[in-house]
């Protein structure tokens, strides 16, 4: 099959949101999920974030890439505070609240009441949960790593606590998060449902 | 529905292959791709890495966390020697040979023919493409940043050339990269089938 061929020269001559959709639909069908925070002065926060990666299991290691501060800045500014947040997982049933987590809300405003998705609470954790959420995790702050080239960060937690349906473990750790309705996102706006094509075994040459 | 909890001792209890799945599965369904990329020797080398990220899109920037140089050298040298690479979306049709390369070949083994894929060189990129792929970009290296607590690296390249079918790009520059059958994954080797949901307008208070 003959393709289309474009190169940096029109990339650049895009408008700025044609851009952004293209560029971020390049990396394919990508985790998408809800980050919990609260600020200092007790405001929660929710956002709706697709760039978690996996960085490590040993330490259990997860990064998410937050944009610059101007952009985006309660999120960041919460995990600078408290040094924890959790990362909740998103089904189609609250897809619409989870993505009008993105609208810029001023930073006094509790975006879970804003939305109409329920906090909760757990002992040892002041940031919260999201309750509608079928698998959530928290995260202790280990570093924030500035990306020099565009002012975004690599922030890196620790796993620190899992919460997930009871069975939905595998006997060989494996968590098939389209059982549970997890869904992926692509480009700016889009929303995925996912299903197990295939698994393999290790690799050997 | 009352979740189960797993804790950090939990964690930290589990055996290794069990632990990389289980964490890598929190991220939920990733992308996938296959990274090409060739030595100052001439030996061609293909990958797959399923830990891309969507940087910025002006400039248009993409990342993907490399493992220790110890557990995946080949890829990263290659890109440090000669500053380019490309990323090429898998699918179904090649999956098996997809996650093949995995496997811990010798530095001196072209992965292309150990598994069954198809190199092409195109004018201007030293590295090659898989020409299986439907979707394939060309990335020039910008920065290779190390994560210290791991021995990771953040690898962050600029998009200088993207190639897809004709007619896929949408009019406001959206990709549905299910549309041409691009596979996602979790854990540490299960790929998995996408479609699209639902896209929403942005999100305004």
């Amino acid at each position: 099959m003959e393709l289309q061929h474009i190169d940096k020269v029109t990339i650049a001559s895009w408008d700025r949101f044609y851009r952004a959709n293209a560029i971020n639909a390049l990396v394919g069908v990508k985790p998408v999920s809800l980050i919990g925070t609260i600020s200092n002065a007790g405001t929660p926060n929710v956002a709706v974030f697709s760039s978690m990666v996996h960085l490590g299991s040993n330490p259990a290691l997860i990064g998410y890439i937050n944009r610059p501060r101007a952009a985006a800045p309660d999120t960041l500014a919460n995990i600078e505070a408290t040094g924890v947040y959790t990362i909740n997982h998103i089904h189609a049933s609250f897809v619409a609240q989870a993505h009008q987590t993105s609208a810029k809300y001023p930073s006094e405003v509790d975006e879970f009441e804003a939305v109409g998705l329920t906090p909760i609470y757990r002992k040892g954790c002041v940031a919260p949960f999201v309750q509608e959420s079928m698998l959530q995790y928290q995260l202790q702050l280990v570093e924030i790593v500035p990306i020099q080239h565009n002012g975004t960060f690599l922030v890196i937690g620790s796993v620190e606590n899992i919460w997930l349906p009871h069975n939905v473990l595998q006997a060989d750790g494996f968590i098939d998060v389209a059982s549970i309705g997890t869904i992926s996102s692509a480009g700016n706006d889009a929303y995925y449902t996912t299903q197990l094509l295939q698994r393999f075994a290790y690799a050997k040459p």
